[in-house]
């Protein structure tokens, strides 16, 4: 990467955690946080990394995210808890959430845990990761603020929200599906105006709902689902199960980080853990899911150079370069990064 | 709808019933899978409605599907349970596994019930619909056999799998979300074909894994996922809940229904319910659904004339209508109904 600076994860996690608690974190919370950060820097989910940290810092600041707030578990049964955030960093609540559900499906084999009261808790496959690992199939996702129209609809109503769905691999290289729900992210339609290329049909409309192929209209317009009502649908259904099932805001009701900085986002997150082994079995389901992936990745590509991939087997391959040789971060960055971290590290 | 007689919707139950149990189905269970099919044609989802029995009852007298199956619900813990259908009738099998489950989460707020050795189970809304009358969100899924590739692949390996999440409104008209996984239904494009039209880009591959807009070659292709690898990832993220977490078929491991109708499909599908009741509290949530509806219905509509629907709304109106009048349904698939109900009714 042109204009970049290779750094080992260990320097890249110290960093990221000394800048939280310099902005007022606990350490123990800071590392928490830097670790989401960095594990998606390691994926290669740049734009859910250590990126993200001058807004963190500056929120903290601005009081929009509460430094000291504690993560309350409230148990509603042996597999279902909410997890209150108090506004604290969405990574740790999404952390200390993930630990509970970790716990609960131990003990019963399945559980719930829904999160409120939170805030921008990272990408979602650092946690997924870490439940496959656990040995556990996840369902998990959050919501976001408006970026997309409920469609046939020409006002931003619905976030772009995410939905991850995991499966423990005996190969160790996971199945983890973490998708949003636009056709193509806004960095795509940035990087064609950038070039002043036309965008392909089907990714935006522009701000009166109509269709456009100019990067420029559809940045200031809106971005399109996947499938049409599907994607919409499903977008909606990732809020309910993250806003109104844990009683945080949902749809127009939460607040854009980067438009409001500081107040409260009032994010939901949902974490459903499943446990295989009670299920099916152990052994069974490890046989199972091998001959999974061999059934998807010996199909014959429609490209002989390009073959078939599972979901997030790329993340994977680059989150173990990532360990061996450390994570490639914008120079620019790294230099603010230390800024934050003032010389800690 | 020309060619086609209203039935009203008790009589279209009981000839289905009479259908089945002259296939040799007990009574209860005939009724059960005659009232998932007739909802399916009630929410005007006609190709998942009674225009399945002839195929059904095909499956049946040649033994692919065992008239006399009875489901066996292994429960695993307080709120997890497999249910071996034995080779049933999916309706059967879906229909008990969903009462298990609705029993479970009562207790306990939570409850996943996964299905083996199953066969067809029809459209999932109805199942959703009976889930919310009961107060419940609702995460379900089923595979089936393949028709579509990998994202990236040119065979068929992995299959149109629905998944529905649902979720109960305080005034009656639930939040159901039912979708597969392709940009569009083969109907659709057997359409294109008939009034010799094109199908637009983006809908299928032909054969060789290549782009196309000839509804022939699409027919004789392969249909592609909404949001290309994530509709692709989708589908095997809901295989892996309905198929590997439950001990049933997954991927080429099940057996075409249309192609080997004397054999067993070995179809898998989930339930998994949540209680937002326990969760938020019942008034807490009926009052955030009620907003999450408006503030959904109330967002400008890009055409005037086109306002904006929530999932499942149209379906509803369509089943409150058919309770009020009827369903349509075509002469010939009617006079075939009567055939094999065999004056029964």
């Amino acid at each position: 990467m042109a204009g970049s600076e290779l750094i080992d994860v260990s320097s890249l996690t110290a960093l990221a955690t000394d800048a939280l608690c310099r902005a007022g974190v606990a350490h123990d919370d800071a590392r928490v946080s830097g670790r989401i950060l960095v594990e998606a820097d390691m994926m290669g989910l740049g734009t859910h990394g250590v990126v993200r940290l001058p807004d963190y810092v500056n929120r903290l600041r601005l009081g929009g995210i509460d430094a000291r707030a504690a993560v309350h578990i409230d148990r509603r049964g042996a597999s279902v808890a909410i997890a209150d955030g108090g506004n604290g960093l969405g990574t740790v609540v999404g952390t200390r959430a993930l630990a509970a559900a970790l716990e609960m499906v131990e003990a019963s084999g399945i559980a719930y845990v829904g999160c409120r009261n939170s805030n921008h808790f990272g990408a979602l496959a650092p946690y997924a990761l870490q439940a496959c690992e656990a040995g556990y199939v996840l369902i998990a996702g959050s919501n976001a603020s408006t970026t997309m129209a409920p469609w046939g609809g020409k006002d931003k109503r619905i976030g772009n929200n995410p939905l991850c769905v995991a499966a423990p691999c005996a190969d160790g290289t996971h199945f983890i599906l973490d998708m949003a729900m636009s056709v193509a992210a806004r960095g795509k339609i940035r990087a064609a105006q950038a070039a002043g290329a036309p965008i392909p049909p089907g990714w935006a409309v522009d701000r009166d709902g109509i269709a456009t192929v100019d990067p420029g209209e559809a940045l200031a317009g809106i971005l399109l689902p996947i499938g049409a009502h599907k994607g919409s649908g499903l977008s909606m259904a990732v809020d309910i199960l993250s806003g109104v099932l844990t009683g945080a805001g949902f749809l127009t009701g939460i607040s854009s980080w980067s438009e409001r900085p500081a107040e409260p986002s009032n994010l939901g997150h949902f974490f459903l853990l499943l446990d295989p082994a009670r299920l099916v079995g152990r052994d069974t389901y490890a046989s199972a899911m091998s001959r999974f992936q061999a059934i998807v990745l010996s199909t014959p590509p429609a490209d002989p150079a390009q073959p078939v991939l599972l979901p997030g087997q790329l993340e994977q391959t680059r989150r173990r370069a990532a360990l061996e040789s450390g994570v490639a971060v914008r120079a620019d960055l790294l230099a603010s990064l230390r800024d934050l971290a003032g010389g800690l590290t």
